[in-house]
C-alpha cells in the first residue's frame, strides 16, 4: 500500500515529514510513504531543498493521499492546473490533510458538509469555504482526515496506520518514535485522538 | 545565531526536521537554523534526498550544533576523517544530540561523566561507552544536552530557544506548533523537560 504525502513548493517540514517517518515504519507491514511533489525538487518555507520521490502523477495509484501545508497553499488553491493533478478519490483512497492542507481538501469540495481541523492561520481561510474549523487536533469522518497544528500529524500517521494495518501497527510505530519514557502517555493521547473518528454520515 | 543540524546519510527525517523546523519560527528573532550535511547531498533511511544548506566546515561558525540521528551512526563514529570535522567546542557552543546522534557525543568524549538519553535502539551502545542511558526523553547539562525518542527533538529544540532566546520565544514556537486544542498541555510537557536542565558539575 502507498501512501502519497503531497508536497509543494514553500512546504513546511513538520507537516511533510513527520507523518511518512512514522508510516515507513510500517514498510516491513507493506505500508510505505512518499514524498509526492508537483516539480522534480521543492524547497521548503525554510529553504531546504527535497527531491520529490514520486510526481503527482502518481497519485491515482496511492491507497492513501495526505496533503502537507505550507506558505503558499493560498497559490495552490488559485491554480486550476495544479488542482487537475489532484483527483482525489475518497471512494477508495484515505485522503488526510496537516494544517493549511485542509484548504486543498475544502477546494476540492471534500468538506462540504464536515468539519475540519487546521493550524490558527489557515483557519479563517478553511472558514471562507463554509467548512466549520474546529479547535481539536485531528477529525476523521469516513475516509477523509484532518489536523492541525504541525504536532498533530502523529495523529494523522496514527489514523492512516490504524485504517490500513490495523491498531497494533499504528502504537508499534508511534511507541518507538514517542519521547523515551513517556510511550504509555503519548500512546494514550495519539490513540485517543484516532479512536475518536466518526462514521462516515454518507 | 546559527544552529547547526549535522545531518549524514540515512538520516532519520523527524530527527533532522523537527528541532530544526520549530527553531526556525524563531528566525526573525534572529536564531536560524540550517541542515548540515558532510556532502551537498544527503539521502534518508526512507530515500529521500536533501541537499545540505551548509557544509561541515560551518560548524565552527556556529552557536549551537545539534546532532541527528539515522541508520547509519555507527560508521558515522567509526570515521575518524568524518569526526575529525566535528570540532564541537562546549565551552563556547550549545551541544545536543537526537537519538543515535548521543554516540557522537560519547564518542567524541562529549558525554564523560554524564548520563544521556537516546532512543530504545541506541542505548546498549550508548551504554558501551559507560554512558548511562536514561530512561527519559531529555537530559541537560550545562551546554550539553540530549534527547531520546524522535518526538523527544520539541524537548531539544525547546531548550535551544530558551538557552538563546529566553522562555517566552521556545513558548511562541512550541505553543504554535502544538496540536490544535492541545496547547497549554503540550507546552506544561515540553516547558517542564526543558525546565529540568542540570547545572554544569564542571
Amino acid at each position: 500500500m502507498q501512501v502519497a504525502v503531497v508536497t509543494f513548493d514553500g512546504f513546511n517540514e513538520l507537516d511533510s515529514f513527520i507523518a511518512p517517518a512514522l508510516i515507513n515504519r510500517c514498510r516491513k507491514d507493506g505500508l510505505e510513504a512518499f514524498i509526492t511533489t508537483p516539480t522534480p525538487v521543492v524547497t521548503s518555507m525554510n529553504g531546504v531543498e527535497v527531491r520529490g520521490q514520486r510526481p503527482l502523477e502518481s497519485i491515482p495509484d496511492a491507497d492513501v493521499v495526505l496533503i502537507g501545508s505550507g506558505v503558499r497553499t493560498r497559490d495552490v488553491i488559485a491554480d486550476d492546473r495544479l488542482l487537475a493533478q489532484l483527483p482525489l478519490d475518497p471512494a477508495r483512497q484515505l485522503i488526510g490533510s496537516q494544517c493549511s492542507g485542509a484548504l486543498v481538501l475544502a477546494r476540492l469540495g471534500l468538506l462540504d458538509g464536515r468539519p475540519a481541523c487546521a493550524d490558527l492561520t489557515s483557519r479563517p481561510f478553511v472558514e471562507d469555504f463554509g467548512v466549520t474549523a474546529l479547535d481539536a487536533p485531528f477529525h476523521a469522518e469516513g475516509n477523509i482526515a484532518t489536523a492541525g497544528g504541525c504536532l498533530a500529524s502523529q495523529y494523522l500517521a496514527a489514523w492512516v496506520m490504524t485504517r490500513t494495518l490495523g491498531e497494533a501497527a499504528a502504537r508499534g510505530s508511534i511507541g518507538y518514535a514517542a519521547p523515551a519514557g513517556e510511550r504509555e502517555e503519548t500512546l494514550e493521547r495519539v490513540m485517543r485522538a484516532v479512536r475518536a473518528e466518526v462514521p462516515a454520515a454518507r
